[in-house]
């Protein structure tokens, strides 16, 4: 998907919602779990509930491969499902990989080809040879970690040399990167006032904000700092919508979740006009 | 497995070598194509012709994912039949995982519980509450990236504030982590200068050292400034054992590139004594 693509659906939307599908078998309806595949159930579920009301999927990947192959089987037919009948979506394989070149390489095929994902994140310790396999697929998009929206960010991300602490270095010295406008960065919605800072280094590439919601970030304040011209957003929310009830009406009580956020979303995007 | 049953070994076998098992279709030889499962047949030939001379094993986690499902099955038949036939052995998912708590928590489960791996490497840049969730599962050990072999490790692992790189900053600060005598860092052998400075936060915890052959690293500095009073070094060969040969003697070349290196090993530690 193109960057101007996922810009159209946000308008047409009057989202920029992104619904995270941390899909934990102890956590979904009791009434699921006697089908044959629980977790794409639940997922196809609340995708069709909710798709109207967000841009952006983005399944957690540690929630499927923590169940063997059985997860990985799940994670292939809900990404499948989603690229069949929602191809408007952009998709994100929340993953968190990064290696030397060879094997980021092999990384980038299995979610970008096997897969087909839109989208992946990435961790930026290993540097330029680590990322800058990812980049190279055209019309995938590599979500790199920059400030994270958990309290252990502060441990290494914020350190300061030369002035300029790390998660900055990262965004400006990844624009250097071959192929670099397919680059994306993750920024969390807990550390809104930061995002200013951030804009300041790319004001245009799309952030990815976890955080709002269960973690504590704050919509409005996200906005006032973080939006772009071209919107430049994808605010996440997982288990805030996706678990809003364990009863069988949970694909409803999503679709209310996520409608909160969407006319949320719908008066700020106007507000920004 | 414990530290201690790692040492015990490392002196039986008069060896730290480990074995990446970075496995690609487009590398093994023809004839084991025509197999069900090339992938694990190719590993398990690897396996039990090299099995007396090394200490551990790494699959390159990426290189099953690239294949999907059947890559995973491969993998699990392959660490299944490490943990059934060389339970002596100790195993390492090379899968540079990382993430918030929760989610942490699910790939500790996946390598650890699901897969039982005796340990797993770990990318530090979401900080403490990314890495610890994987520190509290007893005789298992997490192995955080601190220098990485590759080019891109001046990026960012060496960037220095108050004096102090990056990588050291890692180390150091991990130190206080819960549970952190469960730790073992990733240290490149092309970088093996850095190894006294490291040996200087870490005397005795044991590095997983990448780079030697392929990636031009040396055994004889890793050793001269890597080595502690308990060996604690497993330093990786990868492509130079497991493709030595593509054609049917493949198990055999690999057999004799891992006793060169054991050999070599066996002095090191004689002249350590």
């Amino acid at each position: 998907m193109t960057t101007q693509q996922l810009v159209d659906q946000i308008h047409k939307k009057r989202s920029f919602l992104c619904i995270g599908l941390d899909t934990d078998l102890d956590k979904i309806p009791a009434h699921l779990k006697q089908l044959e595949d629980p977790i794409f159930e639940f997922n196809k579920a609340i995708i069709d509930a909710t798709h109207h009301l967000c841009v952006a999927y983005k399944p957690n990947i540690a929630f499927y491969e923590a169940y063997g192959l059985s997860g990985w089987k799940s994670l292939e037919k809900t990404i499948e499902y989603l690229n069949a009948e929602y191809p408007e979506q952009f998709t994100i394989a929340d993953a968190k990989r990064g290696d030397i070149g060879n094997t980021s390489t092999r990384y980038a095929k299995a979610f970008f080809e096997g897969m087909n994902f839109d989208s992946i994140t990435i961790a930026p310790y290993m540097g330029k040879d680590s990322v800058e396999p990812f980049l190279e697929f055209e019309n995938k998009h590599t979500i790199l970690l920059a400030l994270t929206s958990n309290k252990g960010a502060f441990d290494f991300q914020t350190t300061v040399s030369d002035g300029e602490e790390l998660y900055k270095k990262v965004i400006r010295i990844s624009k250097s990167y071959k192929n670099s406008e397919n680059l994306m960065y993750v920024v969390g919605a807990t550390k809104a006032e930061y995002l200013a800072k951030i804009r300041n280094i790319i004001p245009n590439n799309f952030l990815l904000v976890p955080g709002v919601g269960a973690q504590g970030g704050s919509l409005e304040e996200v906005c006032r700092y973080g939006m772009s011209e071209n919107v430049g957003l994808l605010v996440n929310s997982s288990r805030g919508i996706i678990y809003a009830s364990d009863q069988a009406d949970f694909a409803m009580a999503a679709k209310n979740e996520a409608a909160k956020l969407q006319s949320q979303m719908a008066v700020l995007l106007e507000s920004a006009r």
